[in-house]
């Protein structure tokens, strides 16, 4: 993103903050007492260049994820990863549901190489993986259920993109009532400024957005 | 099941009838435009002998399931498959939430012959798999996202166990909004009793239960 | 019900039970933290003379009702009850859904007498009130959001009826992770032999039945 | 929105559209057999000055929505109003689930005029009211079995804001097997750039943003 750009988008974030903070919003919803780290959709598709799906970022965004998930693994704390696969692309009964008709999920085929999650996260076997099928998380999925059968109440969030996937598992993380915790230098997108004014939405209205060393030092500190 | 407690049961499912006609229950829902198949955990672990879920009846139920797909195969109409497998068993973080605290959810474990679904039925790779972690095939699956994307307004039910799956199956189905056909005798359950109870509630309250030769004939003059 | 059939359901329970027991069946999920009371259906349709929802054996079932009450309210737990109520029951476009093509729903109309909580429960304005359409006090209501926002890790069950809402909203709390205590006193029907069948399999297999006395003694000694 | 963020804000999204397009974005979901209209949180706190909720451009977006409720109206095809409103505001166990702890929703009292459609809009006894807790007009709330018992398979939404509850209804329409058809002139969130931002996003991936003059101009030759 350009500088000019940038300098616009953070001028309008101030004037919206102070609309905000007069009215009450941008409130935090804080930690509660045993949190889950739910990466969205950190699959090769997302992570790697060459995709129709490749993100921005991904160089940075990755190690910081690999910071958050050795602080989860020390603790011994649920990990989930998500990815989105379809297995019926072709036909007129398709897994996609009606998402292919927005977005190019037809190049996100079951069992192929572009929706395993990025081998550089080393998940284990104990670390749950979420085939989904549309945005969420949540949304025509078990993780409400596992969740709660764990005695989880708060989620830390990482992944790609902030205008789809992490945005919308934000949203129904609250919705159903877990804290969101969005990790800042976690998160990425493929078109500039999505990240910028997603995390600033989320912010406001859904979940806190708070930085790597934030994140790590609770961790630190509690669990 | 002997004959005396099977008379008991029809004396009672009879008094019952008579004071659900006078109230206005057992309607017919009848059927929409437009069927699905969802042929429900018939994979081995509950077709055939020797698991801790095996059912009874299954030498009935299955070629009565053969017929009912040879219906829909013919008209190209949805069909769906659910089974049931866990990827995380042991642990403290299982994928199989609370239901491994009611009952041995432990032996149905992801990639397993026991969770497939039964050979005789021939699924086709056109024909989806669900693989759900607890009783309903619409709880924390893409079910209905799936349904409404193709156009169902009509879900056929057939499968174990009437206890658990079917039912709840059936009753998600209509509280979602779509029209439950139950067919009687592709039903079955692993102890006595279970299938004719919870087949009279569901006619009572949920969806119609229909014999096999209905549903053929239905489907022989529609669609 | 009479003796006859009632011995008849009995032989038919102790059979079944010997294969459940055999198979790893009828487990006990037990207590977890923090439980919330919900109470189905309470309402006058279901609790009093002269509606066709009517059930048998409320005047047993309040009194224990109100036991249970008692409990949580010295103990400051969240409380809620559900009525079933519709506000557009007549036109093409009803929120009844489909559920009124099988039941006779339409005798439910939101604000009228027969949709009030029984007096004899003396509601309180802290004890929240889910107005559902459907059977499960899960399905299309806030429920789950709730319970997570409070912390509760399980719900003790009463109310009405057996066979439709009490039984759905079980099988609803264990597939989202709350462990589902059903108390045998507060449970009521319309039809003979429902209250049995019903609670027979949800304590096989979706959540633990217990006498009033036992519910009691728990909530004497915890929370 | 002063001149030069605006100016700021389209070069970045004509970059950003330019890489959506090469990579298969941004398609048209068009629409399906029978709409319904979705009007998210057009009550008073919303619409009308001095409220923490209140939101620009009001003035243009009520007239703008009254045309599409006549269209609609003239049809006779379903229409729904959603409000946001609660119950136990005050107290440990609260219906606003966690939302309390990001936005001011204690001054939503269930009952306040605050709370109420706009009467502008003359909502009608047979137009369904969704009293909701959560962004989501979905999550929560009967909605999806309402649309689908209806025969719906396509949402045209109007209302407020942007940035949260039209945002979130569209993603869940889309994963739910809806259409989404957002009306540009029709929604109005509090801060600057949230409309923009957030109805590029909804355009590149979940639902198709359509001018007034588009959408009537379907409704005229359609249905």
């Amino acid at each position: 993103m350009d500088s000019e750009i940038k300098a616009a988008l953070e001028k309008l974030f101030a004037a919206d903050s102070e609309l905000y903070q007069s009215r009450g919003f941008q409130r935090r919803i804080g930690w509660g007492n045993k949190p889950a780290l739910v990466n969205i959709d950190l699959a090769n598709a997302w992570t790697q260049k060459g995709n129709a799906f490749t993100c921005e970022g991904m160089d940075e965004a990755i190690p910081a994820v690999q910071e958050v998930l050795t602080a989860f693994r020390a603790k011994g704390l649920p990990i989930i990863f998500t990815t989105t696969a379809y297995d019926m692309i072709d036909g007129d009964h398709s897994d996609m549901g009606l998402w292919g008709k927005k977005i190019p999920a037809e190049v996100l085929r079951a069992g192929s190489e572009a929706v395993q999650i990025d081998a550089r996260l080393e998940r284990r076997d104990d670390e749950m993986l979420i085939v989904k099928k549309q945005a969420s998380a949540f949304r025509g999925t078990n993780l409400t259920s596992f969740l709660n059968a764990c005695g989880v109440d708060t989620i830390v969030v990482t992944g790609a993109t902030a205008s789809a996937c992490v945005r919308a598992t934000v949203e129904d993380a609250i919705a159903d009532g877990f804290r969101p915790i969005v990790v800042r230098e976690c998160i990425a997108d493929r078109i500039a400024g999505a990240v910028e004014w997603n995390l600033y939405d989320i912010d406001a209205k859904f979940g806190d957005v708070e930085a790597l060393e934030t994140v790590l030092e609770h961790m630190r500190r509690n669990h």
